[in-house]
């Protein structure tokens, strides 16, 4: 069978060969559970808090403040549901931003059943959140905002310090602000300081690690309810039995994303700005979607009018390429993004949306490839779409 | 360095070699998105979903009955949680017995924030919790009910399916029965039918599986309450990206397990039955804990009189043999075990506990060596000990 062609990289990525390497005496020589006081329990509790001290390091914060966690989806929700009900005392009201992952915006719906009111931002049509349009939002009630780092469909990135300088200045110690900066990690800078965030959540899957651990940094002082109870690991913050392989890998991970940042960066923005010109040069009536400059170094996601993207998707899936219509968390649900819809794109424009995200293991000759696979195929499509000929027609 | 005498199971499990090799293909090379429409996502599904029925053959339930969460922990919050919020509207008292893991403890202390009440039930001598204490607590507000399977510390069975019995008998379809399974699993039969629960949690490296990967039953039409929300991972039911290799794991090591239960259980129990005649007959004063039948047939769990099980599992870590004091979960703790207070265990022996859990892998030259070590260790400590060596003169 022909190896796939990946650009996928932003619903999750292969485990790197170091990252397993690292991970793989953890599983049947040094298991022993980090709570136990014996030797081989102390091996895996060092282990663990070797893994927290490199995160900790990246993350420019103290080791105690970071937890490890089953996911980037379990890290929003302890961090908006931790703060929220440990602050429920002081107010009710959730800000967040209408393109949010539904890690954020169904944890935040969620809450609702609890008495919280949550405002949904508008974003323009690049998909920033404006400091100014938070600022406008938080009344007395608010107790948490929560806007993500980068977006995982059109790769926007938003302006998460600038929005953290306005709270310091305007809300001093008020308000918790978490972001959700799970699709940037790895390429983005994520240090905690210079974010200027309270909260932060990571997915190990996204930059080379396992699935099934994530990251949470929780500012030393952060009002903290825990969400999983039972036992007193993570500080008593995350109850169960630490992940050992996955926490060691998790942090292996983020080391190794780290150190190759800035390459990894410029071979994915060098073959995704080649890929966007192709596509450009080469399919009439296709809209970049996401901000032009402030995106992922590795996004390149269009809207191709005239078709659709879930066709399109079979297609390229057909030739062995993998690339996806926008979050892998909604796939099989026939509605167009609502992060597309947040910024104004058109219903029927949205459903021509495909996702394209690069790794440093891709290559030129697949960039090539892919360009003369999509460029076919969106030829057909709209070939055998009445709206798709009406176009060519009067033209 | 010599090697370790491995006698604590009941706290965590090596992976078995067969399970990780299980594993591997899914970290770099079928390392998709199981949400993705592609191939390479398509295999990451077909492999969830593969391990999703094994899971259901071996529990006798249907697959889409079957969540994977990320350990018995969140399998024990998400249950208890999930009923008592869904069933919220109808009641709000929670029955649980005072031996229970604290997984379940901390989770039901927590929905007291909630309105929720909860009733401890007491237990006998040997820890067994009576279908009649279970009937004398229910009340008409009283919507789950928390019995575990098997417990933690001292391996006394608890009568799960004579519990179900009489709610079938005298609340048909009112109350909701969780068990925590996690200390039975791959030892005890955990067919949800004969069982006759509407929930079960399972943690996958307590039978030889890795850490990080629960299993949560949820029978069909239960009430159930999603906590982690953000996709409709698990059937709406669990949200987060799934941890693919990790489930290919649990499932494995389960099927392992069980297809190998009867020959593994008889071999635990003869080194088991071995080792408590070698205490029995070699160090006086001491106490066997929890039921004399109905226990784990790993569990051998003692109270030494006049001396601390802390000291002796210092010592015994000094002689690389791995025992514990209870449950990993609270190590560190300097309270005595909360389940052996509940079994009527005066707060001075309590503290003399020490825990040896088996595993398949043991030996009998093992079990002579810790026989013979153990011995050295009471007799020093004892001889050490003012309360210990008044006892001796006395005698």
């Amino acid at each position: 069978m022909k190896r796939t062609i990946y650009l996928d990289h932003a619903a999750t990525t292969p485990v790197h060969p170091k990252v397993l390497e690292a991970m793989l005496p953890y599983f049947s020589e040094q298991f022993g559970n980090p709570s136990t006081i014996y030797g081989l329990g102390q091996e895996a509790r060092k282990a663990v808090e070797d893994a927290r001290s490199t995160v900790a390091d990246i993350l420019g914060c103290k080791p105690k403040e970071v937890i490890f966690t089953s996911g980037g989806t379990e890290s929003d929700n302890a961090a908006i549901k931790g703060a929220a009900f440990a602050l429920k005392d002081k107010g009710n009201h959730i800000v967040t931003s209408s393109v949010e992952h539904h890690a954020v915006l169904e944890t935040c719906h969620q809450l609702e059943d609890y008495g919280f009111e949550t405002t949904l931002l508008r974003v323009d049509c690049t998909g920033i959140v404006t400091p100014g349009a938070v600022a406008a939002a938080i009344t007395p009630r608010t107790t948490v905002i929560s806007i993500m780092l980068a977006n995982n469909e059109v790769g926007t990135i938003e302006p998460i310090a600038e929005i953290a300088a306005m709270l310091r200045t305007s809300h001093p110690g008020r308000i918790v602000f978490h972001t959700d900066a799970v699709q940037g990690g790895g390429s983005l800078d994520i240090n905690v300081e210079r974010l200027g965030v309270d909260m932060l959540s990571l997915s190990a899957h996204k930059f080379y690690g396992p699935k099934g651990v994530g990251i949470l940094y929780v500012k030393q002082g952060t009002p903290f309810s825990p969400q999983q109870k039972g036992g007193a690991q993570e500080m008593n913050r995350r109850a169960g039995t630490e992940n050992v392989p996955g926490i060691v890998g998790a942090a292996a991970a983020l080391r190794l994303a780290t150190e190759n940042r800035e390459a990894n960066n410029a071979t994915c923005r060098r073959l995704r700005d080649c890929f966007i010109a192709g596509v450009e040069a080469r399919i009439p009536d296709v809209q970049l979607t996401g901000h032009p400059e402030m995106r992922l170094p590795n996004n390149a996601s269009f809207c191709f009018m005239y078709v659709e993207g879930e066709a399109i998707l079979l297609h390229l899936d057909f030739a062995n390429i993998a690339a996806t219509s926008g979050s892998a968390c909604t796939s099989g649900s026939l509605d167009p993004s609502h992060c597309l819809l947040a910024m104004g794109v058109p219903h029927d424009i949205a459903h021509g949306s495909v996702r394209f995200t690069f790794g440093h293991e891709n290559t030129e000759a697949e960039v090539d490839e892919v360009l003369n696979v999509l460029t076919q195929i969106v030829e057909r499509l709209r070939a055998m779409s009445p709206v798709g000929r009406a176009r060519k027609k009067s033209a």
